[in-house]
């Protein structure tokens, strides 16, 4: 499988998956303008919180290069102007964090302005690469609960196309794929209203083989009552402390599905997601454009004004869910002390 | 709310509304022509079985006075080409049901042409007529289960649009909405692939000033946790003996979740829906055209050549329906001895 996003050493720049073309067709955006790289992230030719953290990353070592600072200071100053530039995405906390790191490396660095643009270049590549590393991490500690000829069945996408290389969700079947050669099946759901199961998800798994069969949402009861999948396996935009899991619309739906047929319901995610503060009781799940529902492929699919609900997110709660994979070790049948064990060697 | 299919005395002829048009115009076709009823049952301007039927009878009586004929066999000659002609969807049981019915009145009336074109138009009139008691009676014995206030969610269209006038799931809703001086609101599922519930049932409902929510159909997990919805109420294609009903893909997701918040769960259809000889292991599903989920409004939504399952209809068992209601009387839990009983006058 192709990168999300890529440093090209040979000539100093970054290659990057046009999202906005998939699943029609797969092209690639190379530049070497910290500008360019704003603008993708802003038009969301990349997406996914990991993803566009690398992209800033390299659009700062892309902007250290632009710079043909002769002083430190000069540099320095280009840099936090590209750091403002490519944070065009108020509420994603990964562009902050990777524009800050690469701040911080520039200030700190010792030698040469050169030297300096080195390490950033480093750096950036590192963002990316321990991106795939976590992705690899988790993808291995699944291969305990996912057997050989397993059918796995996700929701939205939580693929390579959200993260630099593998995913989440797609570490794991990717991990599994190779393991067992092959012997893997998914089952990808549509994922209404926005259609990323359809749209990334089938695309990115068929891209690498790994055979794929696309439902819609209503269909996930029939296909668990055919016995045609053995495990689900799906994302996190936030995990709880009490072990609630906030991700893609149609999730709950998805786990009360398959409590009722006793198929294993996992998560998967990077410790970073989780949020060892907030209540379920507090979370706020973000009501989207109702437009996303009424309108497919520029034509109405209802009257123009009709009332929709869209809401963005879903909470599952910990009694749905067999297990929580992540980078720090998986908890099974996850609750408050279970949580907190993972991060008692802090 | 308008008839989907009605007989204009004024100018002997059938208005019938253009689904083809929905939700974006409310068309009719107005015609005198048997064979252009034939073509609207064919491209599926109308559609549902009882709207099939009705338009099926009323076509006949078209075809009697288009006939011309001065001798009862003339008469009787045109009628059977025109049955032949108005049977254009070979599996569509109430077609030939409703022109058989048809021609034993043409064969067993007495009088002169005149009469008998008379009482043809009569008898397609009735056929609709009875289509409409049908869904009142339905409607009518559903106030039992609903309540003032209450928020039904329903999947896929079965409501006017499906039958002559009213619906099933659409006469229940339309019985508590006139009972209860508006005081009910309605969740409808889209149901993908084809968004019946989008296309046809927000329409309808909204024409009838019934406060109606789109939803998709990954959504039904939150909206019942957040305590939007007191009861679902869902058509049926077919209803076994032993009381598994047979609906739109995404009723039996819908049914198991709707237990897991112990949300009432019922399914409204005439008795005539009722199959009492086949068992639940030899219900055959159709599997239908994988690119009704790959393209929507003429684009496609994935990889083209995308792996698809796409099952038309799913089987609810009996331990997840509270009611079924039919035209008979309401069954409360069903079991087959229940479901016998509905029969045991005939």
């Amino acid at each position: 499988m192709f990168r999300t996003i890529e440093w090209l050493d040979d000539t100093s720049e970054v290659r990057l998956v046009d999202q906005t073309k998939l699943p029609l067709a797969l092209e690639h955006i190379i530049t070497n303008s910290h500008e360019r790289i704003a603008e993708s992230i802003e038009i969301m030719e990349i997406r996914g919180a990991p993803a566009i953290g690398a992209a800033a990353g390299m659009g700062m070592a892309l902007a250290a290069i632009e710079s043909k600072a002769r002083t430190t200071s000069d540099l320095l100053e280009y840099l936090e102007k590209a750091a403002v530039t490519l944070n065009t995405r108020p509420t994603a906390v990964n562009l902050t964090w990777a524009t800050n790191r690469m701040l911080d490396v520039a200030k700190t660095a010792e030698g040469s302005v050169d030297d300096i643009i080195q390490k950033l270049i480093e750096e950036a590549k590192e963002i990316a690469e321990e991106d795939v590393r976590m992705s690899k991490n988790m993808g291995e500690q699944a291969l305990t609960l996912i057997k050989p000829s397993y059918t796995i069945q996700t929701i939205c996408n939580a693929g390579s196309l959200a993260t630099v290389h593998l995913g989440t969700v797609g570490a794991v079947v990717r991990a599994a794929h190779e393991r067992y050669g092959g012997n893997i099946k998914v089952y990808a759901v549509e994922t209404r209203p926005r259609q990323q199961g359809a749209r990334l998800t089938v695309f990115e798994f068929m891209e690498d083989g790994i055979d794929t069969t696309l439902i819609t949402d209503g269909m996930i009861g029939t296909v668990f009552r055919e016995g045609r999948v053995d495990c689900c396996v799906v994302g996190a935009d936030r995990i709880l402390r009490t072990g609630h899991v906030i991700n893609k619309i149609g999730t709950y739906t998805m786990a009360i599905t398959a409590k009722y047929h006793n198929i294993p319901f996992y998560s998967v995610a990077p410790a970073s997601t989780i949020d060892m503060v907030t209540n379920p009781e507090d979370v706020i799940i973000e009501e989207r454009d109702p437009d996303e529902i009424r309108i497919i492929n520029g034509e109405y699919v209802t009257v123009p004004d009709a009332k929709v609900y869209n809401p963005a997110f879903d909470m599952t709660p910990p009694e749905l869910i067999d297990a929580i994979i992540t980078d720090r070790g998986i908890v099974h049948n996850p609750t408050e002390e279970k949580m907190k064990r993972l991060f008692e060697n802090d």
